[in-house]
């Protein structure tokens, strides 16, 4: 496509805007993610030798359109929503501005870095609502997709609210805590789980979370309580024990009994094992003593909803704003603003005045970011304030009835008419 | 966890097994798939500088230990099911056998990148069987979880029968067919739809596909119509026209009568927009016109089963096999091999002897891949076959009944229960 615009000399400047059509069923709202990735890539975006050689070998670009990829770079503007903000369905989250054939060709680019981010922080501030101030920490990294994905999971939930992660490389690359884990396959390496417990324990004094499932869960206690008073003498202590099977309610409070009942009235309790926000709020609910939750696959792969429908659609270009009627897929024209109100959005034209705090703001021109990218700690904090903002109904599991209000200004449901009325008589 | 395995001297071999617990309700087998990736990753498995100075700076690890990972490398063994050959729930997709720290440090990276694989392809394999023969086309590259899902997606989906993919990095990466796609905002960067066709049709001369929904889908068949018929004299056609939303089995009859109208019976006609392999198997059933399917997120994503239970288990170390018996997530022990019949399979000891074909063979040796990568031609080939010789209910998109038959050897039988009653007494 890139080559027919080249080719047909079509390198005039166009606007595109990634947004959702639509929110799953149990989102009442999506966490604005995946902004500081996406500057880094687009910063670095280049076709290098070895793209253009594969390029030409398919034999059917022009010397002249791999002339031009080859000095390609991003040369236009962005604005975005900043990550960590609250979001709706038919509100930008980025707007590339651009020669088009620049911005078209970040089209896959720009969907799969924010779609992704903003589908796992979506789902992770699903979790930190049901955790109601607990800790949960990212357990999701072994079964995400990919690389990227673990990564990007980490720091979606991180920006959502998690107290850290259990993937070492993201710790590295984020700056983000990090939490160890104790695996089965640790127990099972010794004969007598005792011997694991002291191991562990003596390896991370104060901070080992013991892993007590492996055989038994009740044995498990106990044992955890025999090792933690043996230790002691060795200034030895331990932070809390895992459980990872079983009915994690029922089992929490018996272990939480036996570990009260051994003077272990400190040591936490932390679970995992197949954890997504409904089966937190569950054990909450219940009543549950768990001081943690491990939350991994489902958090980490938003099971229930694994994309979100974002889109990438021309909005204008430089004979003016432009409109799409596809069946079901209609896109509003023109370069936007989304001014945010107490309890609704206004969705209008940038070059409109509205009541309301804009969200979207300027983040790259020229190629160039406009600000240094901004630590995971205040990107929480804002995603934080902006989720304790929200009307109160949208905090909650379940679909809000009605759904938070998006209403399209005056100017820009003035312009979808006219452009309807020229396409039709057109 | 390494870290206490090292402090403590636990430095013996071990044997890891990764395999899935259970299928996923709408899977009535898996693709085993990501192994040539795995054994990549494995081989180029270390710690650099950085990742030392930054588990020093956590300061929680002796000198010992990070002295030990600056040099680590895997220097143990692996066993695999080919890729692109058929699994069951329980049995082994890759073992991993070394030196318990290395075997143990890879845990993370082959659930990440087997499960994510296996999981795709496995979906994928479900599309094929929907198409019945038709063709269908990677499209999920904006919508997988990052760079590296959008790569595995392009590669499971090859080797689970797609004719090629969208995305250009695949194509190049994995030397697979490429599949240019035209999107909505070049027939909006247009003022007349037909000038969008006559630029697209003749960058790529006999290869376009019009994309012909932009603004009303009937219409747009007639546009192409006209512009074939007309760039017919200088010697340029097209290849097909897309239909991208609206009610597909509907439209793609009227757009094949138009089509067939205008002298045009040899174009094809390709859908896309939020299908999967019960969509596609859909419009087969109304007998929809249609000769090719781009499929995408569904697929890449694998959205009704976004991850598969993929864990990676202690099944033996030195002292013999090794049994965990966490409620309700209990393996079986010992280093195992799976012998497939026609329509059973028999899972048991790597010693035993069984009837059928052995699947789990040695692919490294001392950290070496024992054969060079298998192209994906031939993984395809292998899946195909893999899946014309299941049982034919196998071969549905619903679940079959009865699942296929795995049965565990006797001599495994016997060492489980061996081990239940040495637990019991201890």
């Amino acid at each position: 496509m890139a080559a027919a615009y080249f080719d047909s000399g079509r390198t005039d400047s166009a606007s595109f805007e990634l947004f959702v059509r639509a929110l799953p069923e149990e989102r009442n709202f999506l966490v604005a993610a995946g902004l500081e990735p996406l500057l880094d890539a687009v910063e670095q975006w280049r076709f290098d030798e070895e793209d253009i050689a594969f390029l030409r070998s398919l034999g059917q670009f022009s010397d002249g359109f791999l002339g031009h990829l080859a000095t390609l770079r991003f040369s236009g503007e962005m604005r975005a929503v900043p990550e960590g903000e609250i979001v709706f369905a038919g509100e930008p989250i980025v707007e590339i501005t651009g020669p088009r054939i620049e911005a078209q060709l970040l089209e896959t680019l720009a969907l799969n870095v924010i779609g992704t981010h903003t589908t796992q922080a979506s789902k992770a501030a699903r979790v930190g609502i049901a955790a109601q101030g607990r800790a949960f920490v990212d357990f999701s990294a072994r079964r995400d997709h990919g690389r990227d994905a673990a990564m990007s999971a980490a720091r979606a939930a991180m920006i959502a609210g998690a107290s850290a992660t259990s993937l070492v490389a993201a710790g590295r690359a984020l700056d983000v805590a990090l939490s160890g884990t104790m695996a089965h396959a640790f127990v099972m390496s010794f004969d007598d789980e005792r011997d694991a417990f002291r191991t562990f324990a003596r390896a991370f004094p104060g901070d080992a979370v013991l892993l007590i499932d492996t055989w038994d869960t009740i044995e498990g206690a106990h044992h955890a309580v025999a090792v933690a008073n043996e230790l002691r003498s060795d200034g030895v202590s331990i932070d809390g024990v895992r459980l990872d099977s079983g009915d994690l309610a029922v089992l929490s409070r018996k272990v939480r009994a036996i570990l009260d009942g051994g003077g272990l009235r400190d040591v936490r309790i932390f679970v995992s094992g197949d954890l997504d926000e409904r089966a937190v709020a569950a054990l909450i609910g219940e009543g549950a003593p768990i001081d943690g939750f491990g939350v991994g696959t489902r958090m980490g792969t938003s099971e229930d909803a694994p994309s979100l429908g974002v889109v990438y659609k021309l909005v204008a270009d430089a004979r003016g704003p432009k409109l799409k009627l596809s069946e079901g897929k209609a896109t509003l024209p023109g370069r936007k603003q989304i001014w945010r109100n107490e309890d609704y959005d206004v969705l209008g034209l940038d070059a409109e005045h509205s009541e309301g705090r804009p969200l979207i703001e300027p983040v790259l021109a020229s190629g160039r970011r406009l600000a240094a990218p901004v630590p995971i700690t205040r990107l929480r904090d804002r995603c934080s304030d902006a989720i304790a903002a929200l009307p109160s109904r949208l905090r909650s599991l379940d679909p809000a009835d009605p759904s938070y209000d998006v209403r399209v200004s005056g100017e820009l449901s003035a312009l979808v008419d006219d452009l309807l009325a020229v396409h039709k008589v057109g």
